[in-house]
């Protein structure tokens, strides 16, 4: 099942896609279906597939949106980094982010614009405590994150927040995947395009921490809700690793998809 | 004047404290009084102050936690490090929050658990790139926070996070007193005791970043808006600068408080 949000009539609408038919449900946004006890089978009206350019983000304003950082053995190795013990935790807030195809925002502070392809876990029960097992049944699905990184401010303090946080630059969808439909441990390919050319080409099979043990590992000291986003970290591939360095020059069509979801396609404007 | 939220017949509603009057008005907290324009002169219905125990968070669930580490002179020095050229941000999550009165939930997992007093910002109005001027005129009030740190957890990776995001951690309140009525950078005193213990002792006017840089920093890259918090750092004598070492013990009182504000007196308890 395939869960999205879109544009239409001036207002926002959820859908559910099943085998080929697509649902306009009678909510904003797959957050406030996920609300109902009833969302799996939720009446609503049949009509045609979206368009792309129409896609809102699938829940308009996640709560919480923690990310992994150094989650790929590839990317840790490319940054000098010998994988870590445990997952290196920092986070977003809803400000950040933008819709599958809307204008990624660059910031005019900053001329070391980034690049970070991650397949993002959306939660669906609320846990706490939650051993491996648990963490797996409270992953309600996997969607599409890019999250572009302002590395200049990233690296003035240890704490990468200021980096990762500026307003619009954090493109996600384009829809929710359902977890029985899709095994990251078994290999997802995910890719990062910069106006046309190739620039990160990972398998999630590459992860450090699995999905499930990062939520595990989350549940630990705080409580996932449903809709809360997981950004599990990016393979290698990011300007910020190659020789000579490389960011995303103003004006660049971004593309980053992943194997079973889709992709987001998203214009780099300048601020 | 003075904002906060009281518990009452089974729900909550917010308050407002001017020249030894209290007003209870018709709203659930002080996060939905922000959200209307007449929240200077919103009528309500006189009542005598209410009990400490009685109090609930200002704002319910803030969406932004926005955090500064190290700034603090006497702090920074205590654990050696240089004052530094730019803010250190991390954040937390509402479910790391807890009450003025409410149980502070000790880790199971750690016995590493540190206090720290901290002045802490409520935005009252939408800004971005504001200058030090316009921040200013942003900043509703300040009110009192221990930002309680796990600091086994804290340091197992450069991120803080997953040391300072733990649910029902970090008390905060008692009430917002508005700008109007204080002067952090003349010098608020501001202390944490400990089972009746004095362990921290300073003033708002050590500060490395004014509350006003701070907000104007935070803005450069993210939207802040009316009922977001910034906590503005502790000064020093947190136990992890001692020598030895000191922890939170389980079952212990914690006393939070600053001058012109008031205090937060917070049970310790085992998970």
């Amino acid at each position: 099942m395939r869960l999205g949000t879109v544009r239409r009539n001036g207002s926002t609408q959820a859908f559910r896609q099943e085998g080929g038919t697509t649902t306009y449900l009678p909510v904003r946004d797959v957050g406030e279906l996920l609300a109902r006890e009833d969302w799996r089978s939720l009446a609503g009206e049949q009509g045609p597939a979206p368009e792309a350019g129409a896609l809102e983000q699938p829940i308009l304003r996640p709560e919480k949106i923690l990310c992994a950082g150094l989650n790929y053995h590839d990317h840790a190795a490319e940054v000098g980094q010998e994988p870590p013990k445990y997952p290196t935790i920092f986070t977003k807030y809803a400000n950040a982010l933008v819709g599958p195809a809307d204008d990624v925002v660059m910031p005019a502070a900053s001329t070391k614009i980034d690049w970070e392809v991650e397949l993002a876990v959306v939660i669906g029960q609320t846990v706490r405590h939650a051993d491996e097992a648990a963490a797996r049944a409270a992953i309600l699905g996997y969607t599409v994150l890019n999250d572009v990184s302002v590395r200049d401010w990233q690296g003035r303090t240890s704490e990468w927040f200021q980096g990762k946080n500026w307003d619009r630059t954090t493109p996600w969808g384009p829809v929710i995947v359902t977890a029985d439909e899709l095994d990251p441990e078994a290999g997802l390919a995910l890719e990062c395009e910069v106006n046309g050319v190739l620039k990160q080409s990972g398998t999630t099979a590459d992860m450090i921490f699995s999905c499930a043990q990062l939520v595990s590992y989350l549940s630990e000291f705080m409580t996932l809700a449903p809709g809360d986003l997981v950004a599990t970290g990016t393979p290698a591939g990011v300007g910020l690793a190659r020789k000579p360095r490389e960011w995303i020059p103003a004006g660049a069509e971004l593309v980053t998809r992943i194997e079973g979801i889709g992709e987001l396609r998203n214009r780099c404007v300048a601020e």
